[in-house]
This record gives structure tokens, sequence and C-alpha cells, in this order.
């Protein structure tokens, strides 16, 4: 479903592009830095490569400068301009000639350098007997000069109609979620989304601009390949030597996250995991394709990340920015996140996104490594590398430096001979002894551009014709920090592992996944920062047994607490089918039967099952498939990772006749007859129940009499919680079980546990002091938390 | 479910242990191969170890050669038993006396041969006033010698009330199931389960005995390991250099599946995969999680081997057997086999078994590969090996042969330091220069077996000691063949891959797995022996399109029409989605959907499953767990491998109130409700149909007028085939979907297609050809086998 705003902007995108004629091009912050490393050379390029196809170009540098001053600092910063090793030095001198005429500094500052700036371009296209196309401003300012900016091109500097406007905006574009919507806001009042375009300048980098080109023209081969089933794992590394030096005042303020894995390293993710479009030439499929793998993203909390910051860096910030001397940041400059992609094709597949300064070497690449899927028959010594299926298959983009030090697209000889654009990329020469990933370079497929390009020289065109693809919609920006934000809030307080840098790192920072979790290698070292990590707990790590309103009653840590609560399911389980066949299993919803069913999803590979059968001890009156629903957290954290068989699953049927809960539907007394009809005795093997802080447990209050005495097995009840309608199993029918597992977590719990810990049999008012099961079992599990407060 | 029969067997195997005493060792065949070889050491150095522990032996070599040939035959065997390395010369020599003192030939030919014996055992036993514990008779005769053997023990050789008697016996234990079952069938009527004791050898192989002690004393490294989130892959590999000349009259007859992979290679399996008991000294436990993993590998096909015959078998045969000039075998000589575990702890991890003649080396390993996890951010030529957590990691238990020439269990050090027993097993120490697995042997924690023993040693003491877990029970055996007879079957009639034989093999023989299909990497060379798999095809292997009763039709092989027919039903799915967000597909039920089912659920990634409502055409009046039920198909290849929340499925609501189908439940109606409620028009987005023999399609009948018009959405059928009550969507419902898809599939369908292409409009006698959508599209997919004959 192509979204409004992406199709509006690029329908407008392609009207605009029929019309050509003349572009004037504002280099706003036109001696800064980035204008003169990059961006002259850029608009120099594009003016060799566009002029006179149908475009006449005027080049306007611009900054609060003063006009003389300013003219000075922009004829120096033109000065190096380069020309192209492939043109012939005295035509590319006289071009150079020419665009230096047409290039002028003004200074723009206020309102009326814009409105003067704008008749000035109107004037002279009249002059010139010319049509104006349109007006490139490029923001090459710090951030929070955007806003005055960008409001003085939109109330003085727009276009006449029929021209259009395009403003092209660096990064930071905001600091996480909040932050980059208000950003997005601000702009959006200015600006259509169609006259944005967003860099990230690792887009054009000639690698990762070939990724989708080289999926494409190595479709046939990839099909079958670009899944689940066939790749091992994804990196997308970017490594620097370089530390923050001299750059903390924006460092400190970001960290390696927000530099370079929220954009640059994300951007490319999507590029590799996105679906392939039918089209990739279209920019309304790429983009919403992209947007598409944002969304499937599996969300990231602490656990998925490493951090790290080189030893030197709390002096440099203290330095740089006058912190007194006990100041320690917790910025990380180094981070390896886990990314896993919830979609069939990339289930289970893991992403590794790594960068870091002060490593020990300056390297960029995405690594598609595949399985080895192949067994070799003759011993090892006798594998011959181009025929051996059962030496490493890869491929990578290889961004740059590193030991190659220039970029490539690398495809091992084992796999298939790539497709490449021939006019672009050549192949490269084999340099012996050079070995790349754990093989020689002769083992590859490897070529190379046959012209090195910076990235401004790939994008600066694209922006002129309207090639959206390669920049950031604010949809698919926002959709990344909806990604990125709640990790960077996770471990905003984490102590990130100190490295000393360079090649000393040795195996310090190496990391390794288990599930979705990431952990360093090796156990950490001496560590300098205390943090509140290492908050001691109780020495006795063990499992305590006690008892609880005279039954017994488990408590540990969350952890491990849930891995007995599971493996106690477990044994019940295999015991009673052992004995009877099948199990009948009655489970809660809410929060804290998640982690437990997250447990018993990858950690139990004896549960059997195939026997079990799965019934809901409440459920709210909401469709099965609202959010809202237990059976929904169910399904999301345990079904789906275990195969139970369909008629095994029994959700309460609170949707009949596409009303909820309706009295006249019988919904409570349909399941009734279900678990009277399955389960011996209506006796389940095992009720898991929770505990509320008002005493409720199931979906009994104590607000609503229903279902705490009687025949009713399953009854329809009243919380004081929206939604309110709720159907629950009732109370004597819980007492019914033959064994009850009440699972009580968290601090918020402590009050409740500490009262019901001393009333009697009182269900009215605690429902959860009502159960106890007649001839079976009841075992509270408690952490220390809820326990010991 | 420990079952009865090992129960029992356990159960007298204990009371009996219980009682010590005199044994008497009947070894039959007492002068043939596999005795002078092994057995009389074996029994020697049984003597050794066991004399004096409360036992006393008489050893009774026996065979049908007259007493005093025999007697000479059988004095030259026992002529070279050795003295263990550890024992002083002087006192074995003292024990080698003795033993040779009770160790006597005799003839067993005839019933009264078997009496004679038993009445000496009985009368040695009451002179020497001794107890008689038990015998043990050792069948080391051809199989077909065995029905005699028994039968004469039985009536006339058994021991007295309160001692045992034990057979041990060698393979070949059948041919296939069927002939395994007979085998079975007739030992049980002269042994009781616990009696017998079937050798495989290859589970007294020291390395091979060390798997599950291993697997117990490492409990606590491997927990977590020992799954598939851990393990990649397991290699188990038998390769041999020698061939099978000189033996072919045997091996022609077995194959190496059945000589190797059936028994040895499966055990292994066994020991490896099996669930691990609390109790690993529990023969009943460990026979019962043998026979549980056994059960749960998935069943072989024709795709799941790649096999191969060495260049000069065919002539070896002829020569040896004279068989004709032109004669060709079909034998393999050498199989590669990939299995899967369809459990939870093993699901989708690839077991490699592989044996072959005449290869590049003899070797015998299990290897357990572990995923690599982690990623070390350090350049790769500063990984130090122990440290570095991505270099392989790796447990090997060493068969024996190969590069290290003797058993051995290495463990890579960057897994864990293993436990082993300190007596038995000895740290091997390196040897610079040998590379084993990809890695130097110093990179592995490497233990031997402090003395070398044979398996044959180690078997021995297990029948005295009642292990029956070294053995196998008839369960298993049964289990074994039930899981590789269809293999063996499948291939029956394949033409292997000729190899050359040793090293010159090269790649030749390597194979690859995709999904579960094996394949040989390369491409088939030259072949000697066409077979049937290269009947040519017709060239032109497009999809044939044309028009069938006025619709579009599409032809093709079985493989592309459905991969043809998938991809439509994904296309039409995207579109649908994109357009309404949701799909609607009715999907009928029988053997030709199943390769559908498998193709959807493993081919097609952007598959938008979250947004697709299932629907069944039709379904048999079983409940819906019934193997027959048409939705049981649809789980087993389709729901359990994709992600459709539970509440987009839509069985058929045939089994209500625990009856099947009856009227006044209502069930037809309340399906045709829910398609009301939930979809829009009732006009299902896709329905796929078959066609019968009969004409029928969905469950509507030539003979049943139900459902070929009226208002009727859903109706309730007879087929004339069993179950004969079926539900169905009606005609008229079916014909307002939008889209219809037949797919007809296979020889069977010929007639009916030929007939059905000249018909009208006359459901009431051919139901398909009530089929025209009143405003949707019709398209006949049909193989050309269904179409062209």
């Amino acid at each position: 479903m192509l979204t409004v705003a992406v199709c509006m902007a690029l329908l407008g995108c392609l009207q605009a592009q029929a019309l050509q004629g003349h572009v004037s091009i504002i280099l706003l912050g036109a001696t800064g830095d980035l204008a003169k490393k990059y961006l002259w050379q850029g608009l120099f390029q594009l003016y060799l490569d566009e002029a006179g196809k149908g475009y006449s170009f005027s080049f306007h540098g611009a900054a609060l400068t003063p006009p003389q001053q300013g003219q000075e600092l922009m004829a120096k910063a033109l000065e190096s301009l380069s020309c192209p090793k492939d043109m012939a030095p005295g035509h590319c001198g006289k071009l150079k000639e020419q665009f230096l005429q047409l290039s002028q500094y003004r200074q723009l500052k206020t309102d009326e350098h814009y409105q003067t700036l704008s008749k000035d371009i109107e004037a002279q296209v009249q002059r010139e007997g010319l049509r104006e196309a349109g007006r490139i401003f490029y923001f090459s300012v710090p951030p929070f000069a955007y806003a005055d900016i960008a409001r003085s091109i939109n109330s003085s500097c727009r276009p006449g109609p029929g021209a259009w406007l395009r403003v092209v905006l660096e990064k930071p574009f905001g600091h996480d979620h909040r932050s980059a919507q208000q950003l997005a806001t601000e702009l959006g009042s200015f600006f259509q989304e169609e006259e944005m375009y967003r860099v990230d300048h690792y887009l054009g980098k000639q690698a990762v601009a070939q990724i989708l080109p080289f999926r494409d023209q190595n479709r046939k081969a990839l099909d079958g390949l670009w899944n689940r089933h066939h790749v091992e794992r994804v990196e997308i590394i970017m490594k620097e030597t370089v530390d923050a030096g001299g750059r903390t005042s924006f460092y400190e303020e970001y960290g390696v996250i927000r530099d370079v894995l929220q954009n640059h390293l994300t951007e490319i993710l999507t590029l590799v995991a996105m679906e392939l479009p039918h089209n990739t030439s279209s920019s309304a499929a790429v983009l919403e394709h992209k947007l598409q793998a944002l969304r499937v993203i599996q969300g990231l909390q602490k656990g998925n990340a490493v951090l790290g910051q080189y030893r030197a860096y709390s002096g440099q910030v203290r330095q740089e920015l006058q912190k007194p001397e006990g100041f320690l940041s917790l910025t990380p400059t180094f981070a390896g996140v886990l990314v896993h992609m919830d979609n069939l094709r990339w289930e289970g597949v893991p992403f590794i996104l790594m960068s870091g300064k002060a490593l020990d070497e300056r390297v960029g690449y995405v690594r598609i490594l595949f399985k080895n899927q192949a067994y070799c028959v003759q011993s090892e010594s006798h594998w011959a590398s181009e025929q051996s299926r059962c030496l490493p298959r890869q491929i990578i983009f290889y961004i740059g430096h590193g030991e190659l030090d220039h970029p490539a697209i690398l495809v091992s000889r084992n796999l298939f001979r790539p497709s490449l654009p021939a006019q672009g990329w050549k192949e490269v020469e084999d340099q012996p002894g050079l070995r790349l990933f754990g093989r020689p370079l002769s083992d590859f497929y490897a070529y190379s551009p046959v012209r090195e390009r910076d990235a401004y020289s790939i994008l600066l065109p694209r922006i002129l014709h309207c090639q959206k693809e390669s920049f950031i919609t604010t949809e698919n920006l926002l959709a990344s920090w909806v990604f990125w934000t709640p990790l960077l809030d996770s471990v905003a307080h984490e102590v990130p592992r100190l490295y000393p840098g360079g090649t000393e790192n040795g195996h310090l920072l190496d990391f390794e996944f288990n599930g979705g979790h990431l952990s360093f290698s090796q156990e950490q070292p001496e560590q300098l920062v205390p943090g509140p990590e290492s908050v001691p707990r109780p020495s006795d790590f063990q499992v305590l047994r006690a008892r609880y309103r005279e039954s017994p009653l488990i408590s540990a840590w969350p952890e491990e607490l849930i891995s007995k609560l599971a493996s106690d399911i477990e044994a019940t389980a295999v015991q009673t089918v052992r004995l009877f066949g099948r199990f009948h299993l009655a489970l809660s919803g809410g929060s804290s039967p998640i982690a437990l069913f997250q447990q018993l999803a990858t950690g139990h590979y004896a549960f059997p099952w195939a026997h079990t059968h799965l019934w809901l001890v409440d459920e709210r009156c909401v469709p099965l498939s609202d959010p809202e629903s237990n059976f929904q957290g169910l399904q999301a954290h345990l079904l789906q990772h275990i195969r139970v068989p369909y008629y095994n699953i029994h959700p309460m049927p609170v949707h009949l006749h596409q009303r909820l809960c309706a009295e006249e539907d019988h919904g409570a007394q349909t399941y009734a007859n279900e678990i009277s009809a399955l389960v011996a005795n209506s006796s389940f093997d095992l009720v898991l129940l929770g505990m509320g802080t008002d005493g409720h447990t199931a979906s009994l209050f104590p607000q609503s009499p229903t279902g705490l005495d009687g025949e009713q097995l399953v009854v329809l009840t009243e919380s004081p919680f929206r939604p309110h309608h709720r159907m629950s199993l009732s109370l004597p029918l819980i007492n019914r079980a033959k064994k009850v597992a009440v699972l009580v977590m968290g601090r918020t719990k402590r009050e409740i546990t500490m009262l019901v810990s001393r009333v009697g049999h009182e269900p009215k008012k605690w429902p959860i002091s009502g159960v106890l099961p007649r001839s079976g079992q009841l075992v509270w599990y408690m952490d220390y938390e809820a326990f010991l407060g």
C-alpha cells in the first residue's frame, strides 16, 4: 500500500521533471568545511556532466558573511577545483572558467536578502531569455539554522509557478524520534515532502549505490539465495581508526549509534533486506519497499547491543568541553547491534551492525555470508577453491579503505559470476598475498568502479533528476527513529566497555549472540566507571523455597524464577502426557507471562506440545486479533514459535456473531461445554494465574461478584480497568485443577503480596485468596521484588 | 511412554542379573572368520576381566564340522590369542592356559547334539558344585542358519529354571522392513525379547560407546548448545578405501545403505539426536529415548539421497558372480543422505550421513559443527585461536583411522574443556603439522582411550552384564527399517553416479542440500549406464499456454506447473491485499495440492500471510485431527511453516458437539454464516479446485445432487468413496469467486480431462463442468501427463 505522502511527492516530482530550463543552485554555507571538501567539487562535476543537456545553471554560494569577505573566502574554496582525470585538461580548463563565471557569492541573512536573490534570478532568467526550471537550496549549515533559512526561502525565495523548489538537507535529522518528528513538522510547514532531499551520503558511496542495481541485474542467480534458507548472516560494518578528538562537542551529544548506525548502516540494511521491486528504477516502489523493510525490523532492547568507549575519550571530552576533573562520559564510541527482520524471508538471519572509532583498521563493507549447504567427500587437503562448495560463499559490497583500499563488489567464485554494468565497473586485478574475509582475492569475482567518485558527485545529479530513492523521505527517517529510539533510551545510562584503541583491542570487543541477545565474548576485565549494573545482588543466587499462605513458595530473581517455572511446567507436561496422553494447560494473559512464553518457546525442546491443549484463563472482550487480546500475546510470544496442532488451541469465544461477549451468544457456556467435553472432570492439569495489585486473579475482580462460587465454569465479568468486559474461568473451576501456579512479579506487587499473606479465605474482597485447589496443588512463584520488596 | 515389550525385557534381565554363578558361552561358528578375528580374543578378554568376580565360565566352540576336525580348527584359532599389553606375561600365560582348558569344541548339528550339550552343562555344574547362572549362544553364522539353530536351542538347550538364556545375533537383520519383521517374528517364536542381543559392533567402538557418557558428563556445558539454535550441522561419516572386491556376492544384495547407513550410522545418529535421559545408566530409558529419536526422523524420499558406484564394481560383480558380459549393477557403493529430525530440538538441522567404498581415505567420525554466532571486531589476521569465537567450534567423535589413526574425542578449545573419565581416557599429545577438520590439532582438547580396545571386547561383557542399551532391540531395529525402507524402495532403480575411486574422485561426489533436497554439486559428467531418469523430456520446457473449455489453460511438467501456480496465487494475493487489505483463499484437500502447499511454504517470502484468510473448499466428516482430514494436510504442509494468525484460519466445522456432520448441528450453515460475515459478497478472492477421475470437484459428486444449484453456500454431501460424508462449498458459491484455479495432475486424470473437454454444462453428470465463475476468472492448471497423456 503505497502511502499517500510518497505518492504525492513523486507525482509532483515527475510533473516538474518534464520541464527543463534554467536551474539556480544556492549553496548555503558555501565557505564551510563540507562545501570546501566536497560540495563545490560536486557542483563543478554536475556542471560538467549536465550543462547543455537541456539545463542551464547558475551557482550561488551563500553565507552570513558580508559580500566582500564572503566572496574572497569562496574564491579560495573554488581555487582547488580539480578536473576529472579522463578529461582533456584544456577543455576542462575552459569549462572551469565558465563554471567560475556562473558562480557568485551572496550574503543571505535577512528576508530581504532572499527577496533580492529571488528577483535577481528572475531578472537573469528573463534577461537571458530562459525559462526557470527550478531552484536547489543546499543546506550545508548547522541544524539550528534550518528553521530561519527555511522560513525565508518559503516566504521570500520560492520560484514562480511552473518551476520547482528543492531543498537539500544534511544530517543530523534529530536526536531521537521526538526531535526528528519536531524538525520534520517544522520543515513540513515550509516545504512539501516532494521538495525535500535529505542526504545520507552513504547512499552515494559507489558500492552502496550499486546494491540495488546489483540485486536487480543478478536477480536470477540471487532469487533463490537471498533468504533465510541460504543466508547465514549479514554484516554491515564501518570501522574507523580515528577517534573523536577535536569533534567531541558534536560527538558527546550523539555517540556512535546516532552518528553511524541510525543513518548509514540502517540505510544499507534496508537496501539489503528489502523486497526487490519489479521495477527498481521506480523511486516510489523503492522507497515504499525500504519503508516496509524498516517496519519489519524487530524492536531492539538493551540486550541486543554491546557498547564500548575508547579509553582516551573521557579525557578528550574533559579537555575540549572544559568538564570537571572527575567527569566520565557514557557516550559510546563503539557499538555492535544485532538486528532481526520479522518476516518470512529473513526470520532468524542475524544482521550484525557494527561501527566504532579507534579500532585497528579503517574499512567499511556489507558482507552477505551464505550457509554452507554442501558436504565435500574428498579430504580437505584436496579441495579446489573454485569448485569446492564447502569453502565460504559470500557477496561483499566493499565500501572502501581497508586492505583493498577502493570500492569493490566481491562474489565468491563458487557462487556465480555476477553481472555488472560494463561501462561503470571493471574486474579487479589479482593481488597475490591479499586475503579478504578469510580467502585470497583470487577466490572472488572482484569488480571495482572504472572511475572512483565521491558520494556527493553521485548524489548531486540525482537531486537534479529527481531520483528520490537516493534520499531519505520523512516517513523513512521517522521509521528509522521509531526503531532506534527505544534502544537509545534503554542504553542511555549503560556504562560502555572501555577499550584501549587500535590493535591493542585484541578480542576485547568481540561479541556474540544467543537468540536475540548480544554480549561481549570475553568477560568484563577491570572497569573504571562503576555503573548501575554493578549494584551487588545477594550472594545467595539460589532459588528460595518457603511457604506462602500455607502453600509452597518459590522465589528468585526474575530470570531464574521464569526459568524454574518453565521447567516445572515442562516436567508436569511430560509426566502428564506419559500417564494420560494429554496435557491441559490454562494460561493467563498480561505482561508477566510473556517472559515465560518466550522461555517455553525457545528453551524447552522436550515439551510435548503436540499433546498439549492450550486454554485461556481469561480474556478481554475484544476481537482475538486485537492487540489487547490475551490470545494475541499468547500467539505472538508462544504459538508462533512452537508447533501446537490447530485443534489443540482453545481461545475463548468472546467474539461470536460479530458481537463481543453478548449474553445471548452464550460464549461462556460454549467454552464451558468445550472444557467439559475435552478435559476429564473439567480438571485442568495446570492453571497459570497472576495476581493484580487489587488482589484480582484471572478476570475475577473484587468489585464483581460473579465467578467466585456456584456451578458456572466460565463467566462473564466486569473489570474496573478497560476493556471492562471480560470472560474468565470461575474460581470453582480453577480449584478443580490438579495444579495451580500463581506467578507474581515486580515491585508494584509488593503491597498486595504482604496483604494477601495475612488474610484468610475472603474471595469477595481478594479473589486470589479463594484460590485453593480442592485436591490439587498450589504453588506460588514470586520474584524477589514482589516477595522481598 | 515406555513400551511394554522393552519394560518386560529389562525387568527379566534385572531379575536374572541378581543371580551369579556359572556361565556357559557357546560360540556358534567358532572356526569362522569373525570368531578367529575378534570373538575368541573377546572371550579371552572377558575371562581375564570377569572370572572370579562371582562368575565361573565354560566356553564351547561349536560348528557343523565333526568333532575331531573342528577341534583342530578351533585349536588353530585359539593359538593366536594375545595377552593385554598391561598384564604381566607370566600371569597372563597362566590365565591363557586356564582359558584353553575351559574351552572345548563340539559339533552342533542336530537336536540331539543340543540336548547333549545341555546335559553336559548341567552335569558339569552339578559335578563342580556350582549354580548355573545362564547360557550365552553367540550366532556367528550366516542368517539362513538362524532359524534351525534357534529352534534347537529353544527346544533342546534352554537352561533350567532360575538360569537365563541369551542369544547374540549378528547382522544382517533383514533386507527391508518386511524381511526384518519376518526374521524378528521367527526369532520371537523361539526367544523372549529379553533373551536377544543383536550386535551392531559400532556401538562397541570406543568413540561411539562414549557418546552418551560424554553427553552425560558434560551435560552442563552441552545443555544450552545441543539444539538447533547452536548446531549448524551433524556429519556422520564412514569412509573406506577398500572396495567390495571378493565380497560382491554379499554386497550386490545389500549395497552401502543396508551395509552401513541403516545400522551403524543410524545407531550413531540416534545417540547424537536422542533426548538425554536423566539417568543414562538406565537401559530402559536409553532404549526408549533412542526409539523416540528414530520415530521423529523425517521420512526419506529419493531426493534426500545421492548414490554412487565405483567404476570397477560392475566388472567385479560380473567376474565374481558369473554375470553376462553386458551386466551392469545398480547397487550403490557410495551414499550421502540428508536426514532431518521432526522435533523442536533439531528442526532444520542437517544430519549428513555418508559412507562409501573406494574413497580417498579410510576414516570414521561424527562431527557436530556449531554455528558461528560471534562477530570478531579485530581484523582476521589478529585472531588467536583459543580466544576467537569466530573460528570453527566443533565436537568430534573420531571413530578411528584417518590422519589421527586412533579413536579420539575432540572439542574445540574455544568451546569448553570437556570432562572425560580419567581412568579410561587421556589427553592426546600435539602433533605439529596435523590438521583435522580445518584446524591444527592444537586447536582442540583432544582425548584418546588409554587402551585401545576392539568393539567386541567392549560388547561381550555388556552381554554378561545385561547392558541392553548397547544392543539393538526388535522395536528399534524395526523402527530403523521403517525409516530406511521407503528410501531403499524409491532408489532401487536409480542409476548411481560412477566414480573412478581413490583420490581421483575429486569433487565428483560432493553433494549439497537445498531444503530437504540433496544433489551432487557437479553436473553429471559422462554416464555409462542409462537409466529411467534419463528418458528425454520435450526440449520445450516452457510453460504451455492454451485454452480448455474456453478458459485459459496452463500446462507444464509438474514442478514447473506447481511453481507457476504458486507464483500466480502469490501475485493475486499481493495485489488483492494491496487493494483491499485482505485475501480470502479457499483451498482443496487431497494429494495434488500438497506440492503446492510445500512450494508456498518454502519459496514465497513476500506472500502476505498475515493478511490472508484460509478457507477449506471441502472436508471429510472426520475429526480435524484425523489423518484423513483435509485440514490435516493443510496443517502439516502449509500452516506449520508459515505464520498465519490463528483467527485467519477457517476449518470447516464438521465436528460439533462430539458428532460428525450431524444435520442438527448446522455446521454447513455455521460455515456459510462465517463466510458471509467475513468475505465481502461471499466472493472468495481465489478458490483452488481439483478434478476427480469421475468429474467431481470440491466434494460435489455426480451421484449426489446437493450443492449444484440453489441458495445454499455450504452443503453436506455424499461421496462414493470413504469417508462418505463430506462438507463442501456449493457450486453457486464457488462460481461467485473472483478467480478459480483448477489443478489437475497425473496420468490417471488423462481420460476425464479428454472427456470433460468435450462436454457442455452438465454439472449433474460432471460437477466440474458446472464451474464457471459468473464474473470471475477460471484458469486450468494441468501437468503434461494429465493434459497430453
